[in-house]
């Protein structure tokens, strides 16, 4: 079973938008074990988009497009893919009633061109549209399967995940669930390494690496008839997994290591207040993306300067002179005076080179010392990184949240 | 003159990256005037390499890859290129030269696949990569340009503007020069209705508008046959443009808002200090996003709850009390009272409801209180933004950098 991806759109070609959409589905494709041998991108012109439709229906089994489904005239990807397959347009009642509801419910007009939306092939199996108005649809023709979603991603991504993949689960042989084991503190090749040979050993259901920004993660993936065989199949390897990675785990199929701390500190009632100089609020504004986080997070100093450090966090000038701003001494004094200025009971210090420029033999750009005061004392450690100014920064606040979790939330 | 993009990575089949690099191309070809029609994304594969190849030369002028230049066997787009359109392989010696120098400059050893790259099409013209290991190039065989790019997009980006585009000029009739002006306080649509008589008045230069996060920008572009008679051509239009948005444009050509806003603290010797409640650290990252800021940037408080307002800022517990922690009298409490703790000359105060929750109906999510303290006097402003926590609080964070833009730097 191979699939073909055609994005329809003036807007791609232009380079006004990138192509998301061929992301979403290429990973969802992946995760079914359906292989995507093309993607291609053809504006709103319906002889070009024709001449892409008729290439995919001679080299893959089954054809997914996304955008061209909306009121205007220049959508034409329905209709398109209708002629080439010979199947007639109908109005599907249920959709426009749908799309008129939701004009009603924004109290805003529906224009007349709306109604296009609702038109769709003969005989398809529609995609209900529950974040916007065009609903998709799939149909089966001349021994292909031909899959329509919207073109806006916040409305192709759940479109696909929640009609698209449950009707290609059959195709496929069945149903797949993922799990996502989330890893802080060892390298991408690094986990791979460690989870080699089980990844050799196992067939259903499979393990792969990713890779993110200063973190990775491994997808487990079981293929089954339904989701609590899946689940079955899933739960001792994730298991094995999690065993082999050990405490550079921070969470299975959760959203953050930000959330995960914040949750941790919740569960135990403790406070917590940082203080940053070079990653200057990116921690701060890192554990604020979660909401709800003023129930742990009492707030934060950037000290981009010295006065700052020594005025409002207590820093001592001697420090400061003997060692340096850049020094385990100073991020650990960080670390304390803030959690004594603002009253919490774990306080973060962070002092580091973000570069480009600063850095000297003896303190390189991209060294950052972090500390966490806890219950008396402080945890340090020294990390230098070569990638770059937001590289740097970002993974020293990740580094933080990290060293939090290991001293203080197992 | 039209342009087919064809990217090679197996990667992208599977979803593990997006396709940015077909964005930059075609952004660039736009400027230059030549359509695309078609972009095609295709595996490491010479099979479907050669079918998808054989299909844009039948249909474009100009071909250009991205990827598949690399040292490793998987790496095949020049061998197939050259296949198809009958050119031989030869070894460049520059090029291998410079490769041989970058291993020794990163001191690690050259493995002999990277040789690999040194061959080129015989005869083409080469790209030298400055910004990595593999070179690109570009020959003309059978009526056809074809360029080839490698696919990271730190490579792809810079070789195509400084290498790919000048390359197209005699292709695309001339050289194309593009000026942005960058805009904050007036959304897309506004902008496009102020610019629109001159934008249909105008065939060489173009304006077209472009919305950004929280922003936007008009680009005027201007083909003419030399850099200089581009140039001479866009300094009357990139006047009148900015003559029409007026106080709304706060810089030409430049990086962002934060990078005017420091400039123009550093020349005029202030400096800043920042307190957050809402934004939770984004407006200090921001700040402190741009090289250099400790210039005038003294630091920020994070204030997510009302002991450090009232301990750390000096906001006052009756104000507090009275107009409650989101309000003018406090967002205006916290500038003056960050840039008195930390002795700055400009102090922010940013005080609102992020979301999801914590709205009311006096209070609703999505309102926020900006207010910037300077010479004993604060200007203050409240906005209300209904799309989500993210948006909210950037558009916050923008809002206080251009008040400071207005306030103190006109």
């Amino acid at each position: 079973m191979n699939a073909e991806l055609i994005a329809v759109g003036t807007e791609i070609l232009l380079g006004d938008i990138v192509n998301t959409d061929a992301q979403t589905v290429s990973q969802g494709l992946s995760e079914l074990g359906i292989d995507v041998f093309y993607q291609t991108v053809v504006g709103d012109n319906p002889d070009r988009l024709e001449r892409v439709i008729r290439e995919a229906a001679d080299r893959a089994d089954i054809i997914i497009t996304t955008g061209g489904l909306g009121p205007t005239l220049d959508d034409l990807t329905k209709e398109t893919l209708a002629r080439v397959f010979g199947k007639e347009m109908v109005l599907h009642e249920p959709s426009l009633a749908r799309i008129r509801d939701f004009f009603a419910r924004i109290g805003r007009e529906m224009t007349p061109n709306n109604e296009k939306q609702a038109w769709l092939p003969k005989d398809c199996n529609v995609f209900v549209n529950e974040w916007g108005t065009a609903p998709g649809c799939a149909f089966e023709a001349a021994g292909k399967h031909v899959l329509m979603l919207p073109g806006p991603p916040r409305e192709c991504e759940p479109m696909f995940r929640k009609c698209a993949m449950p009707y290609l689960y059959p195709l496929a042989g069945g149903c797949i669930v993922s799990r996502n084991i989330r890893v802080f503190g060892l390298g991408e090749s690094a986990m791979e390494d460690r989870l080699h040979d089980l990844m050799e050993s196992m067939q259903n259901p499979t393990i792969a690496p990713y890779a993110k920004i200063s973190e990775c993660y491994a997808r487990v993936t079981a293929k089954a008839k339904d989701e609590e065989a899946a689940q079955a199949l899933l739960a001792p390897v994730v298991q094995q997994v999690a065993d082999l990675l050990g405490d550079d785990v921070y969470g299975i199929d959760v959203d953050s290591l930000e959330q995960v701390v914040g949750d941790g500190l919740r569960e135990r009632g403790l406070t917590l207040a940082v203080a940053e100089s070079c990653t200057g609020g990116l921690l701060s504004k890192r554990i604020t993306d979660v909401p709800g986080c003023s129930e742990y997070y009492l707030g934060g100093v950037c000290s981009y300067c010295n006065e700052v450090k020594e005025k409002i966090l207590g820093v001592k000038g001697e420090t400061l002179k003997a060692y340096g701003a850049v020094s385990q001494q100073t991020a650990e004094e960080m670390a304390e005076g803030v959690a004594r200025a603002l009253g919490a009971d774990v306080g973060v210090g962070i002092t580091g080179i973000a570069g480009p420029g600063g850095g000297t033999e003896e303190k390189p750009t991209g060294l950052v010392y972090i500390s966490v005061y806890f219950d008396g004392g402080c945890t340090t450690r020294r990390t230098v990184n070569t990638y770059g100014r937001d590289r740097v920064r970002n993974h020293a606040a990740s580094t933080a949240l990290d060293m939090i979790r290991r001293r203080i939330l197992r």
